[in-house]
């Protein structure tokens, strides 16, 4: 597998089961994307899934372990959706996870009413209004800060490619909580399930897991929260269960 | 003290410093209002205080153990109102507890200009669609279930009552969480402070405690959440605190 500039092979999941091409400059993926792969509820044998945002194409890598159905990864970055393509071949995924290179706004012309069962997203969290928060690294930033898309745009997208009954699972930040349930609705895709995680005991939340259905009836469940640390600073066992590759 | 019918005098708090008049058939304080007395930010010192849906005076008693500044409840029912009258009294508070018997439809009319720092709600959770959940006891129907105001009545009301950058707080369920915090939006009443209470580990939550500031900047805080019971079954060390009169 090619490898550019500063770009590595980094073990995806402790089991070395999966590979995933990584840049400290370009991509990296967070605990969130992992952390969302396993919150989504997702179609097993039927249907299929889209990942917008994808990055390197963690998600689409994480959820294939999860369900045998079509996955497609949505990337604007070229050089990002270049190393989500050569991730997904390194893994041996390329019947079953494809990669767009475009823009997430224009996805509801590209499939029309070809929609989906199940739409995750790991959007940029950062609202642009200060330029000083920016990040200089040009990747880093429009991964991270929404200068491409904002909240609104990511929702509205996914309203318009998931089905009817289906589901959007989204991991943000517990600020933006009221804004995200808010465009839900706006764009009716009701809230269902709701897991904030917590770095450990007695500290607010700093990661929000949401899934809404697509044309869904009210009622809101509140999972159980899920800790990061223990008391001695070390990963939870729940924690270490997502992240070194429960298997299902 | 007078007592009617069945009503009975009951510890406020287990140090047995408060006492209320409560009763099997018309109405007894639950969990979820001692739970919103602790959690609300109170004024301490300066401003006042308003209770609405204030049933038997439990969440005004609470909360003048924690606060200086004068406190009004608001109960629509009049029997219900009588007992909060005759539990403030009982625990020598007339000078700083006061009661209305009204609507709390009525009340921005009624106070007008006169504004209040914190308004807190326990309102009746259960939609009214499906008559055969009412409750047979008419006292307890009406406090349980939403016949003389809505989700939105309360809201409205809580969002005219206070003033700019004053708080308001409420007791509610967790199924609830998106329509309360779409209304509070509505009403300019922007969410803060969000806490979730779970019967024990593992479990969805059950009580939602939210707190929204008047006109305030979105910037939502997901607090530490709060478990009721451990694995044997016995109150957490955290609820004991609050159940038993944890004092500030």
């Amino acid at each position: 597998m090619e490898l550019k500039e500063d770009e590595r092979i980094d073990d995806l999941l402790a089991d070395r089961s999966m590979q995933i091409i990584q840049s400290p400059t370009k991509f990296a993926f967070s605990i969130d994307a992992v952390l969302l792969s396993d919150f989504a509820t997702v179609p097993r044998t039927k249907g299929k899934i889209l990942d917008l945002c994808t990055g390197n194409a963690v998600i689409p890598l994480l959820l294939s372990r999860r369900s045998k159905v079509p996955i497609t990864g949505v990337e604007i970055q070229e050089r990002l959706y270049d190393m989500g393509c050569r991730s997904i071949a390194l893994n041996q995924l390329n019947e079953r996870v494809d990669m767009i290179h475009g823009d997430l706004k224009d996805m509801p012309d590209h499939f029309k009413n070809n929609k989906f069962d199940l739409v995750t997203v790991n959007p940029p969290y950062f609202q642009t209004e200060n330029k000083n928060h920016h990040n200089y690294n040009e990747y880093l930033t429009i991964a991270r800060h929404e200068i491409y898309c904002t909240l609104e745009d990511v929702i509205q997208s996914c309203s318009k490619l998931v089905k009817s009954g289906g589901k959007v699972a989204m991991v943000h930040r517990p600020s933006r909580f009221v804004d995200i349930v808010t465009l839900f609705r706006q764009y009716k895709i009701e809230p269902k399930r709701v897991r904030f995680v917590y770095p450990k005991k007695g500290k607010e939340a700093n990661i929000l897991l949401i899934e809404g259905m697509r044309d869904g009836n009210p009622d809101l469940k509140m999972l159980p929260p899920l800790y990061s640390f223990d008391e001695e600073g070390n990963y939870t066992t729940e924690l270490e269960g997502i992240l070194y590759g429960r298997k299902e």
